[in-house]
């Protein structure tokens, strides 16, 4: 018998999608070409602005993430580009295999797991830069593999005074906390549809600004699906250089609609006391995390060591079979030593609640010792009823 | 008062979209790094093999129909190499324009607006490359801008004898005409969902044959998200390298399972039949083909000018307001001189049917001669009663 009748999907992405928003990908089809169609974009960007708190343009890839990414490096800089990376897990190696892709000189900056990126550390390497060679600075928002969240305001802060452009994949980031992209300066922005957005994967957001776009204007890489000037000169009158994928953007139209309702501050707190709850509550059940430090916790999944003497996987493996909830294996090195429990996008308290309880019985099952059953639920209880 | 209460999408692409197919898109999500999604992806691939009459390697990637044509351009090429494009149209020029983004050297056999390729002045290029410079020959199946059908048979079979890559660009040809992958010995086929698939857009699927395959380890042309090696090895595995747009995914499951419970040998037929239809309407209309050549007819969409006097988006223009019926504008040195009406993917016969009676009352409202309603539609009606 099959204990369960629906799943929980507890990763960093593709995030539980809400009725709403899965349905909007049903609506007729349109002609990409047409005037409504280009209203409809039109009036998409805007949206799209307002919630990145940017006046820069915005073109809309249908591509996951990682196209964002590409289109970033191969449409701001040019041969022989000097870039400095600041890695703090996989998807900071994402950044640097990709600008190594196109050729670039890539200075890489590279922390332990769990660690975030140290200002001062991308300080000194730009103060070293007296001819400024460096044309861009690459980091993440948010670090999935390692659920570490890196400080951007302080990041773009050093980066501006040098004049590097400043790109942030905010992939897993975004929505998930505050992200101030025209206060803090941010060049060239980079999002994805599967995460905060609460949409499927298949769409990269990208928020460039005057400065990048001059960058991309001069840029001598190889590109074409993944122009970003292409891009940019085709957003400018709401349409795409190739075929978008429309019922994606209808998702993404009845996604964005939702987020206004809910409105941004709103967003960020509903993340934040997740993550808080989340936390809280492997503590209580003796649970060691990947990123101790309160401060740089990621908002949108968190990694967490199992007790000793029982595999990660196993505890993955039972919390699927028995109660159909989905957690995120580690990458790379962290794979099958870790286990992440995502809570970014469409994710209830409630789902977190059932989550703990269902994760101490499976701990229990097991075998680890001194689980006791409602003390990781009461944490997450403790979260959820505080009034701030 | 608003005249009609439903839309009818008549372009080369998106085409409409079967109810099945599009709620397939919401289903709920599942990680795309789970056992489920990778059996969901190896049977889907089966499945598509049997469609393109093929055992070579399929790869799905997240990207309209021109991310799956870069694909194949930066997977399969290495610097320097010469190609050959044999270009009758916009699409053709696409195959241009790529090849010169990744350097190659690109020699190019073009034809007038609405021939189509001439396999013996590809056998006369080839027969001159003597040292075997040329690695790769690229061309349409379709050509959707001038709605012109190449002999891929053909042009394979002159192509195969000098040794190149045989590499097509199927997406608008794909499921509307016979397309055998292994009988014709072709390397590498690009098909998108927006066409007979019935799917929005937003997945290129690439059958890629064992040379190609070989010719993909050692090139060298700069890529990552759309890297062919990569996706090649992850499909092995029932995965992609970046994350996939697992909503379409679910509704290409659906459809190759509509396309499967048809039949291949009725998909043709129905597509041939409608485009017997509305060409033979047209002509009953006074109407001149851009491609009057029925031998080269396009099966997906028809070119039509527009009777003298008459502008073409003045057609355009009327069939939308008084009907709701989208018809498509011409492209490039095309535009506004030409419509096209397209007859690919979940078109049936009744909308034709509606479709060229609806035309009759417009071309007869702007002022065109002769037009006498009904004998357009008996066209139709002629075509679709024929036993054969």
């Amino acid at each position: 018998m099959k204990k369960y009748v629906s799943e929980l999907l507890l990763i960093p992405g593709p995030t539980p999608v809400p009725a709403e928003v899965a349905l909007a990908a049903a609506q007729n089809m349109m002609s990409h070409r047409s005037g409504p169609f280009k209203k409809l974009m039109l009036d998409l960007a805007a949206k799209l602005q307002k919630l990145l708190q940017t006046q820069n343009d915005i073109v809309i890839l249908s591509s996951s993430g990682t196209g964002g990414m590409e289109a970033a490096v191969s449409g701001c800089f040019s041969k022989g580009d000097k870039v400095l990376v600041a890695a703090v897990g996989n998807f900071g190696k994402r950044w640097i295999k990709l600008a190594k892709t196109f050729g670039l000189d890539v200075e890489v900056l590279e922390y332990a797991c769990g660690q975030a990126v140290d200002p001062s550390a991308v300080k000194a390497v730009l103060a070293k830069d007296q001819d400024k060679r460096i044309k861009g600075v690459f980091f993440q928002m948010n670090e999935t593999s390692t659920a570490v969240l890196n400080d951007v305001e302080e990041l773009a802060k050093v980066i501006k005074a040098h004049g590097a452009l400043i790109v942030v994949d905010a992939i897993s980031g975004f929505l998930a906390s505050e992200l101030k992209v025209d206060e803090w300066g941010l060049d060239v922005v980079v999002t994805g549809s599967q995460k905060a957005y609460m949409l499927p994967p298949g769409l990269a957001v990208v928020a460039v600004s005057e400065k990048a776009k001059k960058a991309a204007e001069t840029s001598d890489l190889p590109k074409f699906y993944l122009s970003l000037k292409a891009a940019l000169k085709q957003a400018a009158e709401g349409q795409t250089p190739y075929t978008p994928a429309v019922g994606l953007i209808y998702q993404l139209v009845a996604a964005v609609n939702m987020l206004e309702k809910e409105g941004l501050e709103s967003v960020f707190a509903r993340h934040e006391r997740l993550m808080k709850a989340v936390r809280s509550a492997c503590r209580q059940l003796g649970l060691r995390l990947l990123n101790e430090n309160d401060r740089t916790a990621s908002r949108a999944v968190t990694a967490v060591y199992p007790p000793e003497g029982i595999a990660a996987d196993d505890i993955r493996k039972k919390m699927k079979d028995d109660f159909g909830i989905t957690l995120a294996n580690g990458q790379d090195e962290l794979k099958g030593k870790i286990f992440r429990i995502g809570h970014l996008g469409y994710i209830d308290p409630k789902d977190v609640l059932a989550a703990i309880a269902c994760l101490e019985i499976t701990l229990s099952k097991l075998g680890a010792p001194g689980i006791q059953w409602g003390r990781g639920v009461q944490a997450v209880q403790d979260i959820l009823t505080q009034t701030k």
